[in-house]
This record gives structure tokens, sequence and C-alpha cells, in this order.
């Protein structure tokens, strides 16, 4: 018997006959003997309606309000999942973030979670009750709705496993695990039986987007183990495979990985552009006058390069930004020059990020020799080189992204037999 | 300055351009110097696609599971009006049921309200913020949201213009008042600029269908005073009229009504179906016998009539049941005949019940004998006669509605100049 939170997004819940085959996949838990919460998004499309709706009223809208009514939509699925449970002869009820409660702070829209009182779900799970629990909300401590943000149903689900202590959380959703690499560019990638939180926040954050950054995040530090997996399965399909588990992939601790790869994937982004700027001054303030104009326009600055300098008195500064901010970003530095005191700014939209992530090579020397290599080899320049304990990144043109993958995969012996 | 209650139904906030236009009734009474709370209803057609959404997941769903889905209609239209009061540049916010919070008992789908903590609400009014109320909400003991069954959302209205100690309770609706009678039957019927609690409940329930019932039952016990008025008025027109309010109908104490008149109208029913029961034994108990099947089977009895028996052994009864009950009822009587014990059964479903309302008949004689005489000079036969301290009511045949209604309305002076 174990404890377990399943989760189900927007196009899982679309309708009521897709609703009635998301309660025949709990069905399939309860009678494993397991105690099941089940968190839901709001059915395909009503979100959209929702928030234009709100925009239609105000295109400013107050964000405490957008909660209050946004969040109605998976209010909605809530209920009538617990319907459509009763109907196979379940006991289930809903849950409002207000009911259980889920505690938020105050940033209506994207708020934070602050905590969960687990006690009332526990006690209904422990008495064989489904519980039904609308995801994406929670109630701040003025006794506002407060919502999570997109994606944040995800982030509901590992935070109520955390707090009723659920021995795993399975995320159902459009595909049916992690892959080595987007099988799209490289039709040999593998679905990967597991992986580790760390490699998962690499592979999230740099664009396999199956599972939300911050829902991985949380997982990481409860230690709530997730497994994504497929909600086209049928409900009835054969509930075995790795680790006794159907097919899907576990994102775990690494020590639950007993056989790990030196790489587990190659992730891209093509959601990067880059800024260098030249003949910056090598002094302490340089970096605050760079970067503080940018955070302060909300701009997310990712890969930052700065080389020794050869002269001791100037250096080249190169970073990455959203393509969508690209233009904003260059000008915000040109209009910061006199604070910063460069020479020159360069920035190119046209250039991906290729990530080589895995937990192995921390223990394994020439993982970065062998990607420069094999790169340089297919005759792909690189222009920037950023690495962590577990990952690679280089930024390469555009027009080499699949080139790139492809390469990468196959020289980490990632392709499929 | 005084304290509002605005009530706003479904077609008042069809869509954005409608809220918007409550916005501006809102705004109206706002730059008068009164402190609003309005209550508002699921925009047109939303409560209806929930209700279907509970249905198809299951026939017999749980109402508790019903009220968690459907209440999410009036959640939507609270937000989007606080959002288009904002836009107007006035403070609001919205309250759903649990969060001012309206507490209720636990007959989902059907809930009575217990009571309301009108603190919050009150210290919001008191610094300048409109409270955007979702109607028809509550709270339950179990901390469940349960709704009032629809309609409720008048008396929503009405129990937080109670529990806020308001000055009026607005009621927006399709009609701009209450007539004397029904205008499509006698196109002289005259709006009412005042009409006594106790009036209104016998038009109400007799079938002028302005307001739900038990709101002004509310409105009575509580002594608020309900505006009933159009929500087409233009926004913007002027708010002047008998007792210094706009064209409508003021809803309150009889005291307040200083010319009172010994008939204020005349309502008509033709929800109503008439059973007899002839050579019933006129013994104790056989009333019991009777009634006691008909509650159980949920079927609501209105004019009962039973005469002295002629021979002190046996008697007739005849009661009236709504129109889609009768059939049921019929069967049930037949069923019970050997607890009851009566000769024969008879019944008619073609049936109209026609009232003469008016809280000055308790002070005038010879009301009902005029009643009589008119009815019977146009040669209309009268089957049953039921009367309280403020009502005569008449159980005619349907082919005589509107001739018996067009004379009432004539013989009464309540005709039109």
């Amino acid at each position: 018997m174990a404890r377990i939170v399943m989760k189900f997004g927007g196009t899982s819940v679309a309708n009521i006959e897709r609703i009635q085959n998301v309660a025949l996949h709990v069905k399939r838990e309860v009678e494993a003997g397991h105690e099941v919460a089940v968190v839901v998004s709001a059915m395909a499309g009503v979100t959209n309606q929702l928030v234009a709706w709100c925009k239609e009223a105000m295109p400013n809208y107050a964000t405490s309000e957008y909660d209050a009514v946004v969040s109605s939509g998976e209010q909605v699925t809530s209920g009538l999942l617990a319907i459509a449970l009763n109907n196979l002869g379940i006991k289930a009820r809903s849950y409002q973030g207000w009911q259980i409660p889920l505690r938020t702070d105050s940033t209506h829209g994207s708020a934070r979670i602050q905590g969960i009182e687990g006690d009332a779900l526990s006690k209904d799970l422990s008495s064989g009750t489904v519980a039904c629990i609308a995801g994406f909300q929670g109630v701040s401590p003025e006794g506002r709705i407060a919502t999570l943000g997109r994606g944040g149903s995800d982030t509901s689900a590992v935070a109520i496993a955390a707090g009723i202590k659920a021995d795993r959380c399975d995320i159902y959703t459009d595909v049916d695990g992690v892959y080595t690499t987007d099988p799209r560019i490289v039709p040999k990638a593998r679905r990967l039986p597991r992986v580790a939180f760390e490699e998962m926040l690499e592979m999230a954050s740099l664009g396999a987007k199956v599972l939300q950054v911050r829902s991985v995040e949380l997982a990481m530090v409860h230690n709530v183990r997730v497994f994504v997996r497929s909600s086209f399965d049928a409900p009835d399909a054969p509930q075995i495979g790795p680790g006794g588990l159907p097919p899907g992939t576990l994102i775990c601790d690494e020590e639950e990985i007993v056989e790990q790869q030196v790489v587990t994937g190659i992730a891209y982004s093509k959601d990067e552009a880059q800024i260098t700027l030249r003949g910056v001054q090598d002094k302490p303030g340089v970096a605050a006058a760079v970067f503080g104009p940018l955070a302060e326009a909300h701009i997310n600055v990712d890969m930052i390069v700065q080389n020794i300098s050869d002269d001791g008195t100037t250096t080249d500064l190169t970073f990455t930004v959203p393509v969508a901010d690209y233009e904003r970003a260059m000008a915000t530095l040109r209009a910061g020059n006199g604070a910063i005191g460069y020479a020159k700014i360069d920035g190119a939209s046209d250039v991906v990020k290729v990530s080589v992530v895995g937990i192995g090579m921390r223990s394994h020397a020439g993982v970065a020799a062998k990607a420069f290599a094999a790169l340089a080899a297919n005759g792909i320049n690189i222009r920037v080189i950023a690495t962590s304990e577990i990952k690679i990144s280089v930024l390469i043109d555009t027009a080499h992204t699949e080139l790139a993958v492809r390469t990468l995969h196959s020289i980490y012996g990632l392709d499929q037999a």
C-alpha cells in the first residue's frame, strides 16, 4: 500500500469523457490498495476564456481579482472528477486550495507556496476517500484566493505530495516520459527510466518542457519522487516496467539510480540571444552596472562569461537573455553606457544553447573535451562555453542546432540500439 | 449617505459589456455618497453549462460536488465586476461566500442561511471599497461550498443586507417593478410604487415571479426594504420618483405604505391541479393518512378544503397539487385507499388559481362577496374557495383565467386611468 498523488493537466480533463478516463486511472490505483490524492488543472480552453474576460474588463486587471476568476476553472474540474469517481463507486470529494488549506504568499498571479496543512487531507485519504484537489491555487495570508501562475498545477501536486508525505507524485502528461533529447530532432532518442532531480532541473530549464522548473526544485528540496507518464495510456494497461512502474520516467534522488550514465541527455534552447560588451573596464562595480539595470527591467540573464583581461585594464563580457527581451536589453545597455563604460556592444539573436547534462560527469574527466572535439570535427563554431558540475553548455549558431544535438547524442552513447 | 446592497441577475451580467453596464450603475450610487455591496449571479448560460457537466459525469451526482462546480459561475462574475469597477477608478474587491463568511446548513444544493458575519464586509464598505459578492453560495459547517438553490442570489442579497444593516436592497431584474397583475393579460395593469412584505409574499408565491419567495420571507423577518427595479434603465437616468426613488417597486413594512389600497393586486397560477376525495370517513387520523404519503413523495399540497360533513360520518376533501405532480399524486392516493378509506377520487388539471391580495382587506368587509358576485355575473363557476387574512383565492377552469383576472382587476379599481 502506498500513498500517491496523481496530477492531470488541461488536455487530460478537456471534457467529461476525458475526466471519466482520468477516473479510471484513479480507480486502478485505488483498487491496487493505494491512498490517492488527485490534482487537476482546468479543462483545456477554460483558463484562456477566463483570462480573456479579465482582459476585456480591463487591460491592467488587479491580479487578486484575476485569481478569483481564473481559479474557478480548477474548481470546476475538481468537483466533476469527484462526481465521475462516485459514478465508479469510489468515495471522493473535492478540495479547493483554501479548503486544504494550501497557504501562499500574497503575490497574486504567481504566488509562492508557504506551507500545506495536510492533516485534513491525510485523514480523508486514510479513510479511503480520494481527494480531488484543484491545482494551481492556494489561499493568501489575507484569505484571498491566490494562483501559482501558469503551469502551477505541477507545483501544487509536488507540494501536496510533500505535505502528505506521499510515496510518489505521478504527473500524467502529453508525453510518456523524459527523453535523452528531443525525439523530433533525434529519432534515436530513448526514454530515460530514471533521472536525478539535479539532471531534470538542468533538462527542464534548458528546454525539455515536460515539467515546470519550480516543481522539480520543490521535489528536490522535499525529496518527492516524481513519476512522469502518459495520460494517453489505457487506464487498464499493464502497470509493469522498470522498478515495478509502468512506462514513464521516475525523477528521484541520484542514490536511487543504480547504474549512472556519464551523460543523461542533450538539451537545447532556442530562446537565447547573445550580447557582448567589448572593451569593458576591468574594475569592481562594472558587473553591477551592467546587470543591475537589466534586473530592474525584469530581463533574466542566463549564461555569463567573462575572461581574464589581456592587458589588465579592459575585458569582454558576454551573456545571454531571452529572445523576446533582446531589443529591450540592447536599448537598456546602450542607455547605460555612461555608467558601464564599454567600447562596443555586439549581439546576435540567431543563436541556440546546447547542453550536455549528466550527474556522472562529476566523476568523469574528459566529457567536455569530447564535446568540443566532436563539434569542431563537424565544423560547428562555439561562441560561448559555460559549465556547471553536471552540465556543459555551448552557444552556437541556430543553423547548427540539429547537427550539434545529433552529434552529441551519438558520441555519448545515448542513441537507441 | 446610505448603505445599499445591489443585486444583478444572470442576464444583467451575461457578458463583459453588460458587466461594465452594471459597474456604471454601481458608480452612480458610489458617487451619490453611498456605501455599496453588489451581489451577482453567474453570467447567463454558465450555470446551465456547469449543471449539464455534472449530469453528464453522473446522473445522480453528489450535491456537495455539484455545489463546488456550480458556485464557480458566481465566483467568476464577482471577480470580473471588481475588475470592471477598478477600470472606472472605483475601489472594489470580490467576496466568495466562504470569505464573508455567509454560513449555511449542510443541505447542499438548497442550503439555508444560518448567519452572516458582516464585520469584514462592513469594514471594507466603511473604507469606501465596493464589495462584489458571489451570490447563491455560502459555506457549510464542514467548510464545504454550499449553494442556496436556483434563484438563491435574491436570498443572498437580502441576507447580506440584513447582515450589514443596509438601508435598502436593490434588486435589478428584467422587469421594472411589481404590477397590480400580469400586464400580458391586463394591459391596464399599473406598477405599484410600494407593496407590503405580506402582500408580496402572496403575490410571489401565487405567480408574480419577480422575486424568490424565500428572499421576501427573509426580508420580512429582518425588515429589509427591497427595491425592485429594471436593470435595463440607463445607468445615468434621473434617479427620482416616489419617495425619492427611481421607477420601481419598494417592498417594505406596511407602516411605510401611507395610503393603503383595499386590494393591491390580482395574482394567478396555472400550476395547479385539483384532487377531490369523496366519501372520506370523518374521523381523526384521516388527514394524516391522505397527506402523509404525499409529503413522503415530496408532493407539495396547496389549497386544502374540507367541509363539515352532512351526516357526521363521511365528508369530501379537496386540495391542489402542482400540475407536474398530478398523476403521481393520484397514483399515490389510489395505492393508499386502504389506509384512507374514501368512496371515490376525482381530479382535474385544467384549473387555475386566481387570488385577490391586499393588506387593506383586513379592515374592509365585503371584499370577498364582491369578487364572488363579479365572477358569477360573468358566468365563471368557482370550484374551490380558500381565504387568508389578506387574500381570497378561487380555483376556476383554466378557460376563464383571462376573464376572471380582468374582471377582478377592474372591480377593485386597479385599472390604470
